[in-house]
Order: C-alpha cells, then sequence, then structure tokens
C-alpha cells in the first residue's frame, strides 16, 4: 500500500467514525469518566468533541496548535484532583507545573507561560497552601516557566478535598507536524523509563495496601529529554507523557488515530519490582498505572537506536528502552507479547481502578 | 506636579509596599479568600505574588501581556464554581467563557482561544453537562472564540458539586499600555450599565430571599463593546470587568494601583429597582455586588463623552454613564458623594457576603 492509498484510508476510517457518533450511555457521570479510558474516551467524543468540533481540537492532542501572527504556539490544561495532596516525591503544586509543561514539551513546544487556577475549601491549613505554592515555584524554575496569571475561589466546607488546581499552558512550538496520527508501520515504539511509579505510589500513600516500599512519585519536568532526543532524531513522529490510563491508554491512541497495530514486548518494558509486585495485589497491569514524568515516543524503525541514545543521555531517559514496534495489522488494536510466550491484545481501561491519581 | 514626579512617587510607594510584606493572618482559608476582596488580595499578595513573583504577573492585571515571537500576546484564567449552577439568564457554561473572553477584551487583546477543563463530581446528570457544554458552544461562537483544549476529572460524590468549571485564554493584544496604574488625575469614570445583576441574581435563585424579582444574569460577552470603545477614544487608560467584589473592588484596585482617590457620585450610578430592593435586604451595597457583563471603564477626562457615546452605542452599553473622577487626593481611597449629600469612603470588601458568586 502506498503513502497516499493509507492517509486515504485512514481518512475515511476517521469519516466513518465520525457518522458513528459517540454516545455515552450511563445517565450520571461515574469515576470511570474521569480515569481517562474508555468511559473518558467517549465522554470527550460525546460531550465536548461534538459540541465544541473545530480543526484544532479535533486532533485530541495533548496540547492545541496555534498559529498568532509569525509564532506557533501550543496551548494546554489539565485540572488536579490528586488525593492525597502530599506523596512521597511530590504534591499537587509540583505535579500540576510538571504536567502542563509535559503535555507542551511533547507537543513539540517549548514551555513558557502558566496559568494557576485554585479551587480551595473552606478550611484548608495557608501552611499546606504555601507549601504547595513554594513547590510550584520550585517546579516552574526547574522547567523555566513563569507562572503569569491566576485565580483563586473557595468553596465551602466538603465541597472540595482540601485543593483542586488547574493549570494552563502557552509554548512555542519548535518542531511541528508531530502527532499520533503521523505514526507508520515499521516505526519504533519507546518508553523513557520505568512505568506507573505515580500511579503506585499514591495507592500506597493512601494506605490502601499494607505494604511498604520504597517508591516515588516519577513526577519531573520532560522538556529537557524531549529537547534532547528532538535534536537527535529527525525522525520522531509522535510524543505522549503516559499519565491517566498509563501507557497501554497511549498505544491505544495511537492505534486508533493512525490505524496501525501496536505490538509490544512485555520482557522490553521497564517495570520496578515494587511497582510490579503493587499491580498485582490492586489486580491491575502496570501498563495502566499512570507515570508523571515518563514518555512514550514513536520514531522512525531506522532511528530506534539513535532515539535509544538520545534519552539514556539525560538522567530522566536512564533506562529508557525499545518497547515495540508498529505494524499493519490488526488496524487499532495493541497487542502484547507477553513474557510467557503468548500474544494479547491490549485493550482501553474499562472501569477506574485508581481514581484521583492526578 | 510634573509626570515624572508622579511616576516616580508611584514606583516609590509600590516599593515601600513590596518592603511591607503582606501576611496572611488566619491559620486556615475562609470563605472570605474566595470573594474577591480584602481577603482575597492578602492571600494573592502574601501567597502566590510572593512566591511567583515575576514582571508579568506583578501588574496583577485580569490578563498578563506576554511577548512571542512579534505576537503581542494575553492570557487568563478564571475558575467558576458558582452556586447554583443553572440560573436565570445563564449557567455556568456560558459565564465561564463570557468571563474568560472579558478578562482578554479588558486587557485589550481580542480573544482568540479557550481551553477548558471540567472536575465533575460523581453522579452528576449527563444530561446537564450536555447543556453547559452546549452553553459554552453558543458563548464561544457569540464570541467569536474557539475551545481547542480540555480536560475532564472526575472526583467522588460529595467531593465537589456538581461541576466546577476552568477556562483559560490566549488573545492577541490590538492595544497596548492600558492598565489601572497608567490612570490619572483628571481623568473620568464610567461604567457600561446597571450594576449587581449577575449577584442578586445569584442569591435570588438559591431561595435565600423570599422575593421574586425580574431579574437576569447580565452574563455577556464584552468584547464588542471593548473593541467599539477602543476604536472611538484613544485616551483609554484602563478597563475591568466588575466581577467579585463588584465595581467598589474595581474602584479600589484603580485607587491603590495609581495611587490616586476615585470619587463618584452615587446618584449617577445605574442600578436596578430589583437589585437595589434585593441588596437592601441582604443588607449589602450594591457596589459590591458582581457583575459579569458590565465594565468599569477609565479614561482621559476630556474624552469622557466620546467614551459614553461609544459605550452607548452598542446594545450591551445602552445605560452607560459616567460615575466619577480621579482626584489627587487622599491617594489610594475610593469617595462615594451619597444620594443624600454626605461623603463615605468606600473600602475593600470585608467578608463574603455573596459566596460562590461565580
Amino acid at each position: 500500500m502506498t503513502t497516499t492509498e493509507r492517509e486515504q484510508q485512514v481518512l475515511d476510517r476517521i469519516e466513518r467514525a465520525r457518522r458513528r457518533r459517540a454516545k455515552v450511555r450511563e445517565e450520571r457521570i461515574t469515576l470511570s469518566h474521569g480515569a481517562g479510558g474508555k468511559s473518558t474516551h467517549t465522554l470527550i467524543e460525546a460531550v465536548f468533541l461534538d459540541a465544541f468540533r473545530n480543526p484544532l481540537l479535533e486532533p485530541l492532542e495533548d496540547a492545541a496548535s496555534l498559529t498568532i501572527g509569525d509564532a506557533r504556539l501550543a496551548l494546554t490544561t489539565d485540572s488536579y484532583v490528586v488525593s492525597p495532596l502530599f506523596f512521597p516525591g511530590g504534591n499537587i503544586g509540583d505535579l500540576a507545573v510538571n504536567g502542563t509543561v509535559n503535555d507542551l514539551a511533547v507537543s513539540g513546544a517549548r514551555p513558557l507561560y502558566l496559568t494557576a487556577g485554585f479551587i480551595l475549601e473552606e478550611g484548608f491549613p495557608v501552611e499546606d497552601l504555601l507549601k504547595i505554592v513554594e513547590s510550584m515555584k520550585t517546579a516552574a524554575e526547574a522547567a523555566g516557566v513563569q507562572i503569569v496569571t491566576g485565580d483563586t475561589k473557595v468553596v465551602q466546607r466538603g465541597k472540595a478535598d482540601g485543593v483542586y488546581l488547574n493549570t494552563a499552558g502557552v509554548g512555542v512550538l519548535t518542531r511541528t507536524g508531530l502527532g499520533v496520527a503521523t505514526v507508520k508501520p515499521g516505526d519504533a515504539v519507546l518508553v523513557s523509563g520505568p512505568i506507573g511509579d505515580h500511579g503506585v505510589t499514591i495507592m500506597l500513600a493512601r494506605g490502601e495496601l499494607d505494604i511498604d516500599a520504597d517508591l516515588e512519585s516519577d513526577t519531573a519536568p520532560v522538556h529537557d529529554l524531549v529537547a534532547g532526543l528532538l535534536a537527535a532524531v529527525p525522525g520522531v513522529r509522535a510524543m505522549r507523557d503516559a499519565t491517566r490510563g498509563g501507557v497501554a491508554t497511549i498505544l491505544n491512541e495511537i492505534a486508533k488515530a493512525a490505524e496501525v497495530a501496536v505490538v509490544v514486548d512485555e520482557n522490553a518494558i521497564p517495570v520496578r519490582d515494587e511497582v510490579r509486585g503493587a499491580s498485582e495485589l490492586l489486580g491491575i497491569d502496570p501498563l495502566y498505572v499512570a507515570c508523571e514524568g515518563r514518555i512514550v515516543v514513536v520514531v522512525d524503525g531506522a532511528q530506534a537506536s539513535d532515539a535509544l541514545a538520545a534519552l539514556r543521555a539525560n538522567p530522566l531517559g536512564a533506562d529508557a528502552a525499545v518497547i515495540g514496534r508498529i505494524a499493519d495489522d490488526p488496524p487499532g488494536i495493541v497487542l502484547l507479547n507477553t513474557a510467557f510466550g503468548g500474544t494479547r491484545i491490549v485493550d482501553l481501561l474499562v472501569g477506574d481502578p485508581l481514581p484521583r491519581i492526578c
């Protein structure tokens, strides 16, 4: 099949999907709608995309690409409702700064300016707010961004859970044309380090598992890691930070947007023993567990080892690995070659085993 | 006093204020911290400004002014926690779109792109979410903006109040140099229409007052009103939309930022009878009651009638009025010439008589 045939095929499939309008079957919002998996995707398509439909929103990338004057910009937003607010390795403040920095970075933008919108619960200790804000300051400095505008609302006791925090971010695009829809058969799939640290850390911090583990959230800004990769590898197709829904969700988004098969090798995926152990207790595949400082990268297959070297050259990518490749068939599907020699489909997450992870 | 002397004096005062570091005296967050008045100002200065201090945040205008490439941009954010979510004249959806459109417009920017961050409560009816999103769509179309990126989180039942909604916005600056710090003695102060409609509508919608009134929120996008004013009047110094804390808060911000006196005439301020009546029952001055489609404008005194004509030329400004003027003394103070011939100081709001108005 030629590139043009493939592109036409993708456009046809998008058009068919568009006519097959998504519909939220539930009458009420459930936690699953916020989990990043199947329900979230349906909600976004049936409610938000259907109403706001425009060419900038349509790609559903982590950030929208805008042109204003001669400036090519990326714009993104995320709200944070993580519980608990403080956890080993970070708190809601640096998580919110790093998260928005990362959404800009993986879109090919140099992060520049952030907004901060606080929703505070009446009775929240001012001392804790000061700690959160101090972490935001430190994280912003580390990522080279400025928090330039903000907003504070307060709701009555019981009407929030301490603090909810929204950050939006603007960056300048240094590389355009990136995106999951540009992925092609023959490309290689990499992750920048061990997966699931953040999600398991949050579950342990809630005391819901009766185990001790020497584990910290991987929350970190990936702008330098991304810049190094883009400088070294011209054939980067797409990057995503693997947050809610974990690496499995990103792989599914790639498979569906590009109408390709994503084939990954379980043995190649870096997972810490602590994360593997806790995931087993939770009955969840580490592939679905959120990271907050790890990226999934798809590159031209011929440049896989260059990409691996570029990632490993940065401390945040020291344990990067090639975990799989893009194939033609079956389109839209993620296949996992298991550690035991079998093959299984890795679908989008159903339900929400890890609520309020970010 | 020459302009240079005045500017130096203002800079000196700012420097003195900076050395006199603000401090939050309370150990815990109260509703007052979200009311837009004295406590909010202290919280912003002591917590946010102190940590994030940078020249773009420092002016504390409704939007930050940024330069990226050759583009001059405005960036703003607001979270919305209004209760009830639906009220006569609008709902949290159009309120959130109009509010961010307005923050951009009064900063001298043409609003272009919005983000939307939803925090949903488990159990929230999908039908209500659809209504809110539909209102956002209609409001975005009316304001000529696109919602280009978003985020959805879900929190457990009881951990939010249906929906909290954050919008951030980017616009392109068409007029620079606006700002409350540029206001000068001799300038005129205008409002674009009757004040307090939104705040009183919300209180009535809560059923906390046992009165019927034929009143609607004034939520509306003011971008056209502002564009008409800026096109007609070169001497516009500053504009603000009078939301939380009402017109009185804006006037105080002007008085303090420019170190001038703001002298307003109670008789000149347009207030609907329903708003005046309800405000009396609530024991609150309509000057402190939020509007969501009204702007306060300061212009060169010689251009006051041009400004009035420009505002009145737009349906949203049909009842615009000149309500006062800027004087030298006493600096930092807002004086009201009352309907009864007296004069009193209008200070920043203390406490929060109208929680969760936006």
